[in-house]
């Protein structure tokens, strides 16, 4: 999601989104340890663990050494945890804040790693890299509920019919059996997910604060197909996501909630020609692009997110402003 | 200048640029009053006027009335005020600020709204559109000595040559017959002459402050001609004009600078097969599109430059920062 993106959103809604309520913008450089284009697996890296490392790592530095994250930090901290994403759990973001591994497409090792990585809440796709595994014969959702946790997914119920009222300390909920559908095709849970996780997350962390990542996964996908009604509705759905964090942190007075991207895709622009009633998007690409991305910031500590300055930074500053503590003894699990 | 420009900037420079040290970062919202894609006329028109016009505007509102510019006001308020481009100073950008055409092609009439719009210091090409017209028989060589400017231009000696000294209240220089060669066909003098400017405006303001607007025109022209060693060659330059205003504000501490562009040109993107060691240039488009603009500030009154807005709201945060009053009664020259 670079600046085209946001463009294309606010033009396609009669010129506001909910990202413009964000008081302080910066801009990162994102570019990976091997490439100047980064993929969503270093740009993940470099936010989850502040190191650049090479495309394709999941949680681990160029040398292929994992390093922890800053979710599995504030969890052995005393924070409460958790990610949701519209892509499956495994995939690159989610991936990288939770699992260590060389490769991106291990997506059942990614899957392991994410069973004790100490998040509280997991929602979003992959239900078949825990219960039906071709590498292994682990069970990961019999793994998942020895260690606490209340399992469910998209084929026992609708999200929206989850008892969220009586979930325990931990949960996951897996909302496809790899990828969820495009928000065209259907797929709904991202805005009600994401209120239930803030509020979950708030309720059970008792005054003693929590770290959320909530990805809009599939902004990404389509840049990729050069969909500009797919990337429209994936972005003002995440809007409403933007606008849920930001009301619940508007009325907190205590949570900073920072949006951001690891790149942009398709090199969007608001095309020549576009006119006040219809944008004619304009891509360079199917890929990835590595203009900078912007950073938007609300809440206390929001300060240090303005000016320019590495995608890492970025990890530094959440770490900072939770005033947390890195743990490097445990960097080599 | 969008944000595909200033990436491509940074990473042609050894990823540093002096952009870096704004520590205030916006976007801006350049849509015209009449397109969803603005032309530099209606842009500039935003920013010295306060209002969104129609594409071809110079400082003009949207139904060609002549709206006083904040260099107008900031010269009968006291302020000194000066022009400086590497375009012809009749040009969209630097007309706006100085003259009010229904039409930026009518670029004699707008030189003649220059002669009185009070700047102190003009710096521009555009020779031939004052001294040699071709819509009347003024010269306004004679009619800028007739109120005390001293003027020169190429022809008679270079910039270099010039002995800054010696100027008076008032002087204007003209850099070329109509727009000025490229920087690397030799133009030299965006960098000194910025150099000059400041130190001229602020010793000449004596403590009461300067209004100074210096444009890297040619940003816009390499991203018309998608020639990337062109833009490369501008911005860097720029870049160094920047450092120039920056290290000046540092140490003046009661100066505020700040960065933006009118609109971006050409939908540069940093493709995908770029290197650490090589951009590979995407472009969508030969003309401008209507991305989000950065928008950097430093200095007393930078704050509000933070967040997203629209392109007028910089000419209101200028005039608060200088405060400045809108003189409402002289709009109808």
């Amino acid at each position: 999601m670079g600046l085209g993106q946001i463009s294309a959103g606010l033009y396609s809604n009669n010129k506001f989104l909910n990202i413009e309520r964000f008081p302080v913008v910066g801009l990162h450089k994102n570019y990976s340890y091997d490439n100047l284009v980064t993929d969503s697996a270093a740009g993940a890296t470099a936010f989850s663990c502040g190191v650049k490392s090479y495309n394709g790592a999941i949680g681990v530095d160029h040398d292929t050494i994992p390093v922890k994250t800053i979710l599995e930090d504030a969890s052995d901290q005393g924070f409460r945890t958790g990610l949701v994403a519209s892509c499956s759990i495994v995939h690159a973001t989610p991936g990288s804040f939770g699992a260590h591994n060389r490769k991106r497409a291990n997506k059942e090792e990614i899957a392991a790693d994410m069973v004790d990585c100490g998040a509280d809440l997991i929602i979003g796709g992959g239900k078949s890299y825990f219960d039906r595994r071709t590498i292994d014969d682990r069970n990961l959702y019999t793994e998942l509920r020895a260690l606490g946790y209340q399992v469910s997914d998209y084929f026992e119920q609708d999200f929206q019919d989850l008892d969220v009222s009586k979930m325990g300390d931990k949960w996951a909920y897996f909302t496809a059996d790899k990828e969820p559908l495009s928000k065209e095709a259907g797929r709904d849970y991202l805005i009600p997910a994401s209120e239930v996780a803030i509020d979950y997350m708030s309720k059970t962390s008792k005054g003693n604060g929590f770290f959320l990542m909530i990805e809009g996964s599939q902004i990404d996908w389509a840049g990729h197909a050069n969909n500009f009604p797919y990337l429209i509705s994936e972005m003002l759905e995440y809007d409403q996501v933007i606008k849920r964090a930001l009301d619940f942190a508007e009325k907190d007075g205590n949570t900073l909630v920072i949006l951001t991207a690891d790149h942009e895709t398709g090199g969007l622009a608001i095309g020549n020609g576009s006119t006040h009633d219809e944008i004619i998007p304009a891509w360079t690409s199917d890929y990835h692009t590595g203009t900078m991305i912007p950073v938007f910031a609300y809440g206390p500590g929001s300060e240090s997110f303005a000016g320019i300055y590495e995608n890492t930074a970025i990890y530094d500053k959440m770490m900072a402003a939770l005033q947390l503590k890195k743990d490097f003894g445990k960097e080599n699990k």
